[in-house]
């Protein structure tokens, strides 16, 4: 009976401070706010990215990680493919009344680890509970401030014909494994997602290579999207490969089979980046030789025109739109 | 069947892209990033501070407001108590399937309002869609940058013996409201929530009264919380006057028969203040000048001791304590 959340623990009295006491701060205490004010103070000098995402992932905690490694990757991926080094998160939880204790100490855990490998602090929270049937498990949400080098600010760099297309690694993974596990399917060990925190390796290539003209990491609507927002955004085209986008065996195996194509399926631990052609043999070494980046390719080019083309390995060549069909709900 | 939420509107393809489009962008264009990047570029040099909540109040939509401006009243609140004047927001939302699209845009307008009110830029934003059944409606994260001047930083200023309490209107007002409306109470026009941009009127005060030394909005948890927080965190005592606490009329009287005391309950505009007792009458004669502090009052001191006192009309005195019961959930 006390091992799950109550009502009680959101309403801002002695429960809530006892649950902040007991889990959050045991854990997050050093990564994160001494002093309980409402809001974190912080001396900034220079230019941020501020970026915010909710997560709704269902399971909570799948092969590769969970919903607390995914929430703190997620964001601090998001600031750095923006050519931001992420410092400060806010970290905000909706859990269903009956929530198990235990689980909720896991979600924890994997946030302080998480917050380590992204060097991030976490400096402001919020905990809300709904009750039972009104939510599910766990929502959290975080939002994060990186600062941001002149160097590596990619912004102001034209794309022009000619530019490669490079992606850090596989494509897929994360959403078809989550998808596997929903669907009840008895997984192998090698069938997990991906999630990992990539922007780290993208504020690595923005130091090194100023030839990086976009970067961004391919999640909800995977590959597909972003390089049709790409495409949109610079007015050009883009043809990729399909025989040179790197996809493991179990995602291309299980995307046959539920007909749907890897270059729309979310990932969590990959960047796509366009670059000058002079450097981008340079930038897929360096990824090669990171641990996040061993399976990079250089995918395709940017053309004349204004839409996304998939150059199929029988020679044809096809129209790759934004995502119209309905995938599965709840990946991230 | 088209004006309503669909799985589809978070799959961050065609649809995602439209419902942001055509809702979120449409009105909040005018307060929001044109660029659609996954996160947003700002030049900051000073103090900030960064403070989040989320939003799971029921029902969505009550007297004097609805969750939209709360979600942006609430966290600007968060900061201006902070001596921080609101500079950017980040939105986040949470939708379930099959809410209505109309309700949807109805929140977004309201948001837009709040924004203007507060004159608070929303830079980065994000939306999810979970199953009927898995969430309720919408919920609603924000997150908050505001700048902080040395002036209005309250932080290392000492409270003392003799420093006086002072909140800036009626208590309970808030959460008294939504519980008769939860319980379905046929209610008068003046059962409204309180909620408003309250920390405006903090960043107002704290640029000219140097003698303020603590300042917060009681939320969750109500007036006693705050000051139980106060006594905890500066190891000081505090007396209140029951007869000084402005309380509004139907608020005494719902409480009297809830068998609650609006000391616990939640308020969404308005904040309390400690200061220095040479500046607590100027500070109250400014609160009575400005729309936002009509009702405000000087209620009590900081004493001797480490407890939260209630000096009752019957000149009794008893403890007020930390929340120890259950109140109605999701006020906020």
């Amino acid at each position: 009976m006390n091992d799950v959340i109550l009502l009680s623990h959101g309403n801002g009295g002695l429960s809530t401070k006892k649950l902040i006491e007991d889990i959050i701060l045991k854990h997050l205490g050093e990564r994160g706010e001494k002093e309980l004010y409402d809001a974190a103070v912080i001396n900034m000098e220079g230019r941020y990215a501020f970026s915010t995402d909710s997560f709704v992932i269902s399971p909570i905690f799948f092969n590769g990680g969970d919903i607390g490694k995914l929430a703190v990757d997620g964001t601090c991926n998001d600031l750095g493919v923006m050519g931001a080094r992420p410092l400060y998160l806010s970290l905000s939880f909706i859990i269903e009344e009956g929530f198990k204790l235990s689980d909720f100490e896991r979600v924890v855990k994997s946030i302080k680890e998480a917050a380590d490998e992204n060097n991030v602090s976490i400096v402001t929270g919020d905990t809300k509970v709904v009750e039972k049937g009104k939510g599910d498990g766990i929502f959290i949400n975080t939002a994060g401030i990186g600062i941001i080098t002149d160097r590596r600010d990619w912004r102001d760099r034209k794309i022009k014909e000619g530019d490669l297309v490079l992606v850090s690694g596989t494509m897929g993974d994360h959403g078809t494994s989550i998808m596997l596990q929903r669907l009840g399917i008895d997984t192998t060990e090698e069938v997990r997602s991906d999630v990992a925190p990539s922007g780290l390796l993208g504020v690595e290539l923005l130091d090194r290579f100023s030839g990086i003209k976009f970067m961004r990491d391919p999640t909800r609507g995977g590959l597909a999207t972003v390089l049709n927002e790409v495409a949109e955004m610079y007015s050009v085209g883009i043809e990729i490969d399909e025989e040179r986008v790197p996809v493991k065996g179990w995602v291309k195996e299980a995307t046959e089979v539920l007909g749907i194509e890897p270059y729309y399926i979310a990932n969590e631990g990959k960047i796509v980046v366009i670059a000058d052609k002079q450097e981008a043999e340079d930038i897929l070494s360096y990824m090669h030789s990171h641990p996040l980046g061993k399976d990079a390719a250089i995918i395709g080019e940017v053309t004349k025109g204004k839409r996304v083309y998939l150059r199929t390995k029988i020679g044809t060549k096809r129209i790759l739109d934004f995502l119209k069909k309905d995938l599965l709900p709840r990946i991230c």
